[in-house]
């Protein structure tokens, strides 16, 4: 016989959940859409939190996309009020991340930013990094400009790269190749202080309703291979983003901190939105309109469990 | 002021060495040629070492080549004699592994080889790979016949995979596709039992003379980080080699058998030779012959120290 643990199905009203939660953190596929579909509900509910006052973010670990394309997509689905500022993207973070580095001055003068140094990016990845990049206006080479790139590796042969890259930021790339992990290889194995910063480690994702694929840890995987370096994650489950959100909105920060468990991480996956959540002392909601099943959840041997659990996030206002 | 550690060099005449030792291990570059250059006095050295009837084995992670294609760089360079049951790449360890692997009946009466289980092999790799299994007659699908295939991920789309793969192999292939990596993820993930199997786990390689490129750990990382699994190595710094070579020889085995240390690896690295002849109970000689120097072998930081270490195998017979 199936025993279980005692995770609660939210009830109604939730007002308890409600009252308590000040920020909601929605992972994005699962939770808003499934695919090129909007969950049944999910524009009315975003209004009655937007009334209620509530702080809403959108988090993916998605870098293929940036946060206006992802925003496009928002309102192709009949969602056009969510602006970029609440979507937090990994392409995004990853670029934010840089933006907000402190780099030491080469002529000694203290530290300046990332754009100051003069020093530049190695993508390994798609569109999404190369547009929050240039957003920031941080510089950049590789992406999708070496999709199509061989090295020469006869007698004497050998990849060029550019000593003023400082940092590789990787991602998942369907057009990763030889050059491009090469390429990264010498950057980060042979400029000092290269940083390895990585928008993921996922290893597999629902790219296509067919089947599960290969995800972002599959390229980071390459590059800790030719490295033996461990990378920064920017993306789910690093804390730098709720650092982030807690800096925007004034919350306290730090694990523990009475603050954080006014944010509450709402996602259909619990070995990476409810650990997340978890892991940075946040509320946790599952939601059943993703990939995980209320069989998963319960189950006794799971010991991800979250605070709550529901049907989708229509239920934060049942009738 | 530098201090070194106590390694002996060798000295006029190597008796100690010699007498002691019934089997050479040799990494093959850096210590039996360059690039493609034989190294000073290596024809004369190992035809006295068989003329002492020392056993000798050519040991190289290298999976790219087949020992029939390596046999005929060594006949090119002037060394016409030596067979292939002397060579050990990592693609003859992984068809060997497999060969001797036993496998479940399906029908449930004992076990099986894996030739006759009917299973195949899924190769990410290049070519040396794919002839060591044909030599074995194990089948195989994938490696250079996927070198220019691309996955279709539109809405719907998928790659079909084959249930039949019951082990993937992964080495170096400088045509690593996303085709390759979701391949090799859908065997490893979702084929019951399927194994996960290294060449070789080496980040970097001197794969030209110009520069360092990154290696078979390379891939090998790309399918650790889409399917969260640990391989099984077959290569250098694996006991699987030496285990084989004590059967054949009849040594006794486990490390800290006395067999062992009638066994030596030779080698130009500390890292890779040294450790994986120090970690199997094996004599261990660094030669200069190759990347490593005097100054890395003798520095007192360096905590793999040779037991001793040679400008270069002719200095086993100094006048």
């Amino acid at each position: 016989m199936a025993t279980y643990n005692d995770v609660p199905k939210l009830t109604n009203p939730a007002e308890n959940l409600l009252d308590g939660t000040d920020v909601f953190l929605f992972d994005i596929d699962g939770v808003i859409w499934k695919g090129d579909s909007l969950i049944d509900g999910i524009p009315e509910t975003l209004q009655k939190l937007r009334a209620a006052n509530k702080s809403i973010f959108f988090v993916t670990n998605n870098s293929t996309k940036s946060r206006a394309s992802i925003q496009t997509k928002f309102a192709s689905l009949g969602l056009p009020d969510v602006p970029p500022e609440e979507i937090y993207s990994s392409s995004y973070a990853a670029a934010a991340y840089l933006d907000q580095k402190k780099m030491d001055s080469p002529t000694g003068g203290g530290s300046m930013t990332f754009r100051e140094s003069g020093k530049k990016v190695y993508v390994v990845g798609e569109r999404g990094i190369c547009d929050e990049l240039d957003r920031h206006s941080i510089p950049w080479i590789g992406g999708p400009n070496d999709d199509n790139k061989t090295p020469s590796m006869d007698s004497g042969g050998m990849v060029p790269h550019d000593p003023d890259v400082a940092a590789v930021v990787v991602g998942f790339d369907r057009n990763i190749n030889y050059y491009k992990m090469q390429y990264a290889q010498l950057c980060i194995n042979s400029n000092p202080g290269c940083e390895f910063i990585a928008t993921n480690l996922d290893s597999t994702a629902h790219l296509t309703n067919a089947q599960v694929w290969a995800a972002g840890g599959t390229m980071v995987g390459a590059i800790k291979g030719c490295t033996g370096r461990e990378p920064t994650v920017v993306g789910k489950p690093s804390s730098l983003l709720i650092d982030s959100i807690c800096g925007i909105l004034g919350l306290e920060g730090g694990v523990g901190g009475t603050g954080r468990k006014r944010i509450c991480m709402v996602g259909d996956r619990l070995d990476t939105d409810v650990l997340f959540g978890r892991d940075n002392g946040l509320k946790t909601v599952l939601v059943l309109s993703g990939v995980t099943t209320e069989e998963e959840v319960r189950r006794l041997e799971n010991n991800i469990v979250p605070d709550f659990y529901a049907d989708s996030i229509k239920d934060f206002f049942m009738e």
